[in-house]
């Protein structure tokens, strides 16, 4: 029997005549092969009917372990062929366990909620688990990356613009009974290809934009739309932004992910088969390296030969320090693989949750359908808000203004990582952004320094929450967002003792 | 072989020796033997391998032929068990075909998104495919549901609550880091709170409420959450809310339409596998009926005997005109298994979109985490002009306006309800909201009259696109959220003068 000699081959033993496993003994077995890599990827499991014979349960237990080690992603289903190990399928690089499900009387949830890699990465924005909880007394400084620092927000030209957008409203208050409204507010969106085309030389229409609510619900659109459940594979920058992997895994993608080298995302270990291709070309989330002109070329090249799409979550575009705005990847020529995302997060204020893709017109009808699903439309008071607030340039101005805030506290942690830091610390050139990361060797022990800069009220993220393969760096992430040069200071001189000890 | 057998049974016939037939003709078989009944709901399917013999096609093309029909949401397939005939998955009555996938070199999208039982619940507020477009010179009426009139909406107040919370957000202006920033902003959930304790007679904190982006995103939050795909069965009342039936669909759910009578939802017509029962007991969508005491507590023992749950869409309950408030199903004694969505978009505006769910306290983490994967949060401006325009009384003031207004409306329509148009229609009664529901007998044709009045600029739905199980009502929908009474009088005279003809 075939399915039997595949079992013998990974060292999985039959059971001892007579004796019986239990379900979890199964389980177990199952498991531990495909995380130490026996079972390798894409294999194909026994069907229940022989693995039934070989553990000596009954077909129904069978099936039940399969289902167990379906839901938490280490094996899927194709339909009338059989299971196979997962591509790789935890979001982070510890394995997922569940946690207990929510209990009321007999019903059940969806378990994928409960499995604790979903939870760890929805909770990306937390301190780790068992931290001390930082002193209220000392005033914060906060490195974690895409915050942003609103106390600089121009409130009082958003509050004047949005009095007299709330009474443009009143004029024209319908709302999620057009498809061309359910794509987000017409001005808005003519609003925002003028402002990419400046900043982003991305040359589009109104018509290429759907509004979200957020880069977050971004993904969560292209998931559900891009995804076929059970089949399509989808490739991550590793390590990545974390809760975006959540978005793929929820509509039941199967995810691999790939290397970065210092020209960015690594083609040549795309695996064949992807569906989906998601990057961050100008500013790599979370290393801050961009990608070369050649290695986006090799990209394209790759997902037009392999019919993949591309998603470039753009999330920080507008800040380029070193010279003139570089290109997007969403080029006129690769407007049709290209799925752009952007979001008002990062230059205006996150608290706005607003966000936009530019996608290619064969899937504008089919995301405005999916999106009258979700919610409809954005909220309009706020849409409307951001439509003026970019007219009359005030955006413009904003990030303008921004980006030399930025450049001067990005150049200010340059200065401190070339003193003394330059010990334990290597730099990752960036030329975009809020955040910079930096790598150590081994004998750093990072979670333990980032663990007592808490203590002292100063929130910094090792790289580690952001690999879901193997964790082939070692680093810290620097985000001046919202630290400025005093608190950049402070914190790095803080850091410099704590390596120090 | 048993399963030849059942194919026999339902007079599908072998094909003669030596002759093959071809996937569509299978397919059309099995479609046409589902959709007439032969195949009955929950039956098992022969296994691919015997429906290839039997049918004399590969096995692959077996295969083939069962992933377009589960595509199309006429069979599902149990892990490790078989396919069975869907409960019923149409979303309307029309039996859901494909529309042509968009193309892009060889990607392939999720097919699900391209269903027209789908698109079309999705362009609900749409006219008939073929309608003539109203003439742009004469005034619009409009008598579809679910709109409101925000000409009377106090558009002042909100504008200086807005000012006011725009100032307070430059304070405090930090979004989606902490949990319970993500479950929605603290005030304004516990302004909710004492606004459905007033008007709703709901007792719950500020913690058993999340804030989403209107009932819609609520609806996809719930679907998301509660339903295991490919296994999860859930109710609705039929006729009901067509998009409301896409968020559960999307979700792998199993669908199934239960009649409704004088007294609401008929529970003895609930499937005894049934995991989530959606209903609208204030005020039935569509069809205006007001669940009786004794047919809530028989759904309230049903579900809790079934380990199933309910979600008590509450879209207009704040509007009630002939007593005080009546009691919503979500009462202390049911907060374990009632999940209660309300939205702004009645009593405020639909263009907030704004909406909230009070949930057991069991699964309230759980759907925080899917939040955070959907959106984040909802818009935080918003969020806080909202908080504070319940706080300041506004919204009370609102709704005790409103519910005068609509009042006289609803009054109006059954005044002349009650004249001439007696001859061709039954109303009945309505206790709440903002809409009323007439029925006809089968002579009376409806879809012409609503095309005729459609050439007047008159807007009105018949009850056919509301039903996704067989239709076993003719009727119209006067809504009267957007028309006054001089248009109520104008609308229901030209109705009148067509239905004469």
């Amino acid at each position: 029997m075939q399915a039997t000699e595949l079992l013998f081959e990974i060292e999985i033993k039959p059971p001892l005549k007579g004796s019986r496993q239990s379900a979890n003994a199964v389980y177990v077995q199952l498991k531990n092969a495909i995380l130490d890599g026996r079972l390798t990827l894409g294999a194909k499991l026994p069907p229940t009917r022989s693995a039934s014979h070989f553990f000596g349960i009954s077909r129904n237990t069978a099936g039940d372990v399969y289902e167990k080690l379906e839901h938490e992603g280490f094996i899927f289903t194709r339909h009338g062929s059989g299971s196979y190990v997962a591509h790789a399928l935890p979001l982070l690089s510890s394995p997922p366990a569940r946690l207990d499900p929510p209990v009321s009387g007999q019903h059940r949830v969806n378990p994928f909620w409960m499995r604790t890699d979903v939870t760890t990465a929805m909770n990306f924005w937390r301190d780790s688990v068992g931290s001390p909880a930082p002193p209220r007394k000392t005033p914060p400084t906060d490195f974690r990356p895409v915050l942003v620092d609103s106390a600089l927000f121009p409130f009082d030209l958003f509050r004047r613009v949005s009095a007299t957008q709330l009474r443009g409203l009143q004029k024209r208050p319908s709302s999620h009974r057009s498809l061309e409204g359910n794509q987000g507010n017409h001005s808005l969106r003519t609003a925002v290809s003028r402002h990419i085309a400046v900043t982003r030389a991305i040359v589009c229409q109104a018509d290429d934009i759907i509004v979200t609510s957020g880069a977050q619900q971004a993904f969560d659109l292209l998931a559900r739309v891009l995804v076929i459940p059970n089949e399509t594979v989808v490739a991550f920058e590793d390590p990545g932004y974390p809760p975006m992997r959540v978005n793929f895994a929820a509509a039941g993608a199967k995810l691999v992910p790939v290397g970065v080298d210092a020209e960015g995302l690594m083609v040549e270990q795309l695996p064949k088969d992807v569906g989906i291709i998601c990057v961050t070309p100008s500013h790599q989330f979370p290393l801050g390296i961009t990608m070369s002109l050649r290695r986006r070329k090799a990209l394209i090249e790759y997902a037009r030969t392999h019919g993949a799409i591309i998603i470039e979550d753009d999330y920080d575009g507008e800040f380029r320090y070193d010279a003139g705005p570089l290109e997007a990847m969403r080029s006129a020529e690769a407007a049709d693989v290209v799925f752009y995302v952007g979001t008002f997060s990062k230059c205006m204020l996150p608290a706005l949750r607003l966000g936009f893709i530019v996608a290619p017109d064969w899937l504008m009808r089919t995301l405005i359908t999916a999106k009258n699903c979700l919610d409809w439309h954005c909220s309009t008071p706020v849409q409307r808000t951001v439509a003026g607030f970019i007219a009359n340039g005030h955006l413009s101005r904003h990030v303008r203004k921004m980006r030399a805030v930025y450049k001067q506290r990005r150049n200010t942690i340059f200065e401190l990582l070339r003193g003394d830091l330059r010990t334990w610390l290597d730099e990752i050139p960036s030329l975009y952004g809020m955040h910079v990361a930096v790598t150590a060797p081994e004998s750093v022990d990072l979670e333990a320094a980032t663990a007592a800069l808490l203590r002292h009220n100063v929130r910094m993220h090792t790289l580690r929450r952001y690999f879901f393969g193997p964790e082939t760096r070692r680093g810290l992430i620097l985000g001046y967002g919202s630290a400025d040069p005093t608190q950049i200071h402070r914190g790095l001189s803080l850091l410099r003792k704590v390596l120090q000890r």
